[in-house]
């Protein structure tokens, strides 16, 4: 890919901030070459750090920023004091139109509130959600809303399975993805009466849209659907659920390639292989949820990640702007009759 | 214990039954001496199945029914037609103090609505709930309601985490529980109007219940709370949650193992330990979800469980039954004001 375009990142948010994102740009630089950076921060901070990075500084052009919103700040100080801070000028380059999109790895709350004041929602969108990328037995899979709201309603859901449409095939690149609904249990009367609205309706939408049906807790990460659609608020507790079930796992292996000489000796032929899986799940290749829904795009990176997984987070942004990710939302909606009363486009199923 | 009551077994229920209810029933005989079952079921099935259980035969009663309530049936026809069911003649012999609890691996849906029907709730709990018993990095924890409502007051919660009091001191041995109530974020503010009423209120229970706040899915599986309170919504996808990724890691551990020869030797000097690893998470041992809040005490077991993990349901109900596990209930309701207007139990905590 030669994209042309140029990513926003906020250099002061994140635990090892503004190191992570220098060394990030520069990996995601030999990633995706054409990608240009504005990068806000201290810049007494960031130079030194761009000393040896020849290539980087050439494609990157620091904006000098003062203010940083802390992780500690709540979201009423975050908007009143964080006017001249980096993660709000990063967003608003974005709302000007001078960068493609924003990727920060700082305070959640701040970031989602300061996005969706200055970036807005798209025409057709009434809430937007907050997507992520999971690791499934058949591959991966999108699941949305995280985290952005604590209820929803049965539009919000359906418009939230129509971006994660979207998402999986420009992202993903999955062809037909099929969409499930997150509930417990997968017989029709289950569930509150705004999933079983969202269902009707996304039954309603035909062919054009691949709707499984509902899906339960262990079939998001059975790879049941390449879609999962939740309100926030479960959404939020299934993704958490899923890393601390991986982190005991993962305690309970240690301590079973502990428990012997010969489990230990096991651990070193087996060695290879286990960091093949390590890798497989590592939580920095999924690094990097969106906010979609919004008038530009905006990537979360985990506080903690290093600048491996930061390098991801902005891949994910690089790659929905290169795909036109906020046309085709728009797209999607026309077609699935979801925004103006137009033609419903049939499509191959 | 040589705890000396009757469990009425549902032996028709569960995709191996009755076998697995006969051989389930003989391991726990061996556990606890003293109990005795009432094993509801086709005898012309059940009989020749306790033909070389010679222990077994002396300790049970084998009561004979037609009707068995399938996995297929709704909660409707169930209901309807289920009257002379295996399922419905055991709980009834709870009802009628035949038996101090009732074990079945038979339909859920059904189990719960004839459980809820024929015991009715206990007097000061407006809803039973479903709980379970989860492996954690600290030890075990339990969880509830992992489905038996969809939706929840605050009310409602703050009975669950009075009756997962009870369980964790009752069946887990757990001295001071402490309770988290499960949400998107840890700070005051987070979650939905319900969910903090919940907070407040069990905030000012005071020092006799150790209320720890709210928690996240990843404190679930960390073993920040001895007790998680849910709404049964949230409950069930959690737990299915857990269970999916479980099953992701182990087949992704699979592949590991099987990547090359050195990894295929590995396995084979490690296996020992990873065999105590799988013990440590074996579903079986956490097999039995308990209805709780409801007069008398019902234990769902996996439908597809084995006979080693029929046994550990009758387990639980053993350990309920023996420990006075409804008294302490309502005694739990009056300490905390929940129940009748009286005077707070000061404990030590």
């Amino acid at each position: 890919m030669s994209a042309s375009f140029t990513i926003a990142l906020d250099a002061m948010g994140g635990d090892n901030a503004p190191a992570i994102v220098v060394k990030g740009a520069d990996f995601a630089r030999r990633r995706f070459p054409g990608v240009r950076f504005r990068m806000f921060g201290d810049q007494a901070i960031i130079r030194p750090l761009m000393k040896r990075r020849k290539r980087l500084r050439e494609i990157t052009e620091i904006v000098h920023t003062e203010d940083v919103i802390s992780n500690e700040m709540t979201v009423s100080v975050a908007l009143r004091k964080g006017r001249q801070s980096s993660m709000q000028l990063a967003i608003n380059s974005v709302r000007d139109g001078e960068a493609a999109g924003v990727v920060s790895a700082g305070n959640t709350g701040a970031l989602m509130a300061i996005a969706k004041l200055t970036l807005r929602t798209l025409p057709g969108i009434d809430r937007p959600a907050i997507a992520a990328i999971f690791p499934t037995i058949r591959g991966e899979s999108v699941m949305l809303d995280l985290g952005a709201n604590v209820e929803c309603d049965a539009e919000n859901l359906v418009q939230f399975a129509i971006m994660g449409d979207v998402f999986a095939r420009t992202v993903l690149g999955t062809v037909d993805p099929t969409c499930g609904l997150l509930n417990v249990g997968s017989e029709e009367m289950k569930g509150h009466a705004e999933i079983q609205q969202a269902s009707a309706t996304l039954r309603e939408m035909g062919d054009a849209f691949s709707f499984h049906g509902f899906v339960e807790g262990d079939d998001i990460a059975a790879g049941t659907t390449d879609i999962i659609v939740s309100d926030g608020f479960t959404g939020n507790i299934a993704l958490k659920t899923t890393e601390g079930t991986a982190r005991l796992i993962k305690e309970f292996l240690g301590d079973a390639f502990r428990s012997s000489l010969s489990s230990r000796l096991g651990y070193i032929f087996a060695r290879r292989g286990l960091r093949k899986m390590r890798d497989r799940i590592d939580p920095r290749r999924y690094n990097g949820a969106v906010f979609i829904g919004l008038t530009g795009i905006a990537v979360k990176s985990h506080g903690g990640t290093d600048a491996f997984g930061f390098a991801n987070a902005i891949g994910v942004a690089v790659d929905m702007a290169a795909n036109g990710f906020n046309d085709k939302i728009t797209e999607g909606l026309e077609a699935f009759g979801r925004f103006k009363p137009g033609p419903v486009e049939a499509a191959a199923s």
